[in-house]
């Protein structure tokens, strides 16, 4: 490789750059210093074209094959709680970004650099902004702002998987539900009406709700219907005339966000039902020959993704996206994150492998 | 009279004094000035021994009768809105402070300088920060400063009571009662226990609960049990593992406040249940001798008070008491707060007529 560029150094393995990585911090909106260091190494690999944008790097090859495959990784986390520093014992590398998502950054940013002779040419994205509001997503005002850079054949998001792939994912809709009442004086509570009161039939309906499991390309996908907050009350002496209850609808890949509301908006019928935001899923696209081939390669386990993640970007831009990368995405953002060395050797040679032999 | 001092010309109508101090304006915390001008016309009256503690300003005579009676009012007011100047029409004094208590003020005042040889012994209280929390209340402070000046056989507040007597008051005790649960993502829902599904047995025991009508002393009390806030939630994508109600529950006065304590804790027996806060109610003290005289006297309806007020200081301090003033309670605070000029002269004849001839 020959390529040493501070963090990035080329000889040592990829659970050592993934332990530098976690030293070096990247929470979100202080991704400049490692964007740019990334964009050094990046830039010292001749096969590779790469383009930068705001705090997200990009680089491709362009050998001219029929099918592109693009990998998307995001390099900011979560602010450190204690653990900003990296720590290794008993085959486990912990600290902030351990899990999501450094190691699998450290596959992608190895990989685009040794393998300059890829049997398929491939796209490596590496973005800023994941773990914020939308609206400041890197992959999603990269591909807004270059569109060439985002298309592709099959997309591979390295988020952590526990090294098994996990196709598509859930789309999430989340609603305001709200019970009217009208105020009076808690003294003499016989004049209003108790809008808290009357949300009890708003709970009432969640509690009976029997969420469903969908088979979509052979995976299922559960799906849930939770209220995430409730507020209501006026005073301390007051009969409240309004209670709300946020609702997050966790829905299969089968359904459109329209399809979600229509849902939800049956399902309290009665009440007012707003929205207050909304992601649609993505299809797991298992259907798709050079997924199935990849798959088929790896060999691992194929499972379906709850989690709404950037895997939904690439199914709106038409193109079938799976998820692929170290570490238990149940320790995602825990202050105790660590992921099994084991998996991030897993997962880089999973992908070697396949990127090299195709 | 003889009494000009500013704003209390003791030559002016009840009715115009209560105009004349709805001009005053006396928010909470802002009484000092109006204190001082009402200090300074009682201070003129040789017939009164006056005191000033704070914001209070009290007056009494000492003729050595065998009874004595105290009233009390407060002189603060809850903040203007577009209201802070008065107005007369259609037979109405409205603007700030005209129901909730100026009128009762100007009563107050108007016949501690009057009633120079009053039937029986007389202590006026004009007290300061009624409408904020209790422990700034004046009426309070003053009794612990000076528990000689506060006692008596018998206490009239002054509170605006449509004209009518109105006897003891309900008791209130405010209470949380959580639900626990355990956070998870919501993206796999089943992980974790969503607390504020739980919480939907609390409502369902609110909305089934009967309240209670009390007799005391042939009133009768209506009582309440609501739930007055509501809150849970952690993130838009967590389950919550934690959602608390408050709850208000308005007592009659047959109950000490840990009786009702007892029944709250009974009412949501499996939960958590902390108090907030808590005021005893007031028996309305009718079957003393004195009080029959003076709803005798005054020839009125008698009726149970809801709303908790400083009638229930007096029932601590062992005082029977009871509410008597001019104004709809149900327009206190409101922005168009406004008062019969008739209910204001009525209550200042009723009780001049039975304090000069008892």
């Amino acid at each position: 490789m020959g390529v040493d560029s501070g963090v990035f150094d080329g000889t040592e393995s990829v659970h050592n750059l993934a332990r530098a990585l976690v030293d070096f911090p990247s929470p979100s909106g202080g991704e400049g210093e490692l964007a740019t260091s990334l964009e050094a190494a990046l830039r010292c690999a001749s096969h590779l074209e790469v383009i930068r944008h705001g705090n997200t790097v990009a680089a491709r090859t362009d050998q001219g094959f029929p099918s592109r495959v693009v990998w998307a990784g995001h390099i900011d986390t979560v602010p450190a709680n204690g653990n900003d520093r990296a720590s290794v014992s008993d085959g486990f590398l912990g600290g902030r970004g351990s899990v999501d998502m450094k190691s699998g950054v450290a596959i992608g940013v190895k990989l685009a650099i040794e393998l300059t002779d890829p049997s398929v040419d491939v796209t490596w994205i590496f973005y800023d902004n994941e773990e914020v509001e939308s609206a400041k997503n890197g992959l999603g005002l990269f591909g807004a702002a270059h569109p060439e850079w985002v298309s592709g054949d099959f997309a591979i998001v390295g988020e952590p998987s526990n090294a098994i792939v996990e196709g598509g994912c859930n789309g999430t809709i989340r609603v305001e539900v709200s019970a009217a009442g009208k105020r009076a004086h808690s003294a003499r509570s016989w004049r209003g009406l108790n809008a808290i009161h009357c949300a009890h039939e708003i709970l009432e309906r969640l509690v009976s709700y029997q969420p469903a499991t969908v088979d979509v390309d052979g995976l299922a996908y559960r799906e849930g219907m939770n209220a995430v907050g409730i507020r209501g009350g006026v005073a301390g002496n007051v009969i409240p005339d309004d209670c709300t209850v946020t609702v997050n609808y966790r829905f299969a890949p089968d359904k459109s966000v329209s399809d979600a509301f229509a849902h939800v908006r049956e399902l309290f019928e009665g009440f007012e039902v707003v929205v207050v935001d909304e992601a649609p899923g993505a299809h797991p696209g298992l259907t798709h020959p050079l997924v199935q081939e990849f798959v088929t390669t790896l060999g691992v386990e194929v499972a379906p993704k709850y989690g709404w993640t950037d895997v939904a970007r690439f199914g709106e831009w038409g193109i079938p996206a799976l998820h692929y990368g170290p570490g238990d995405p149940s320790l995602a953002h825990a202050d105790d994150e660590r992921v099994e060395i084991a998996q991030i050797e897993a997962c880089y040679q999973g992908l070697k492998s396949w990127l090299g032999s195709h």
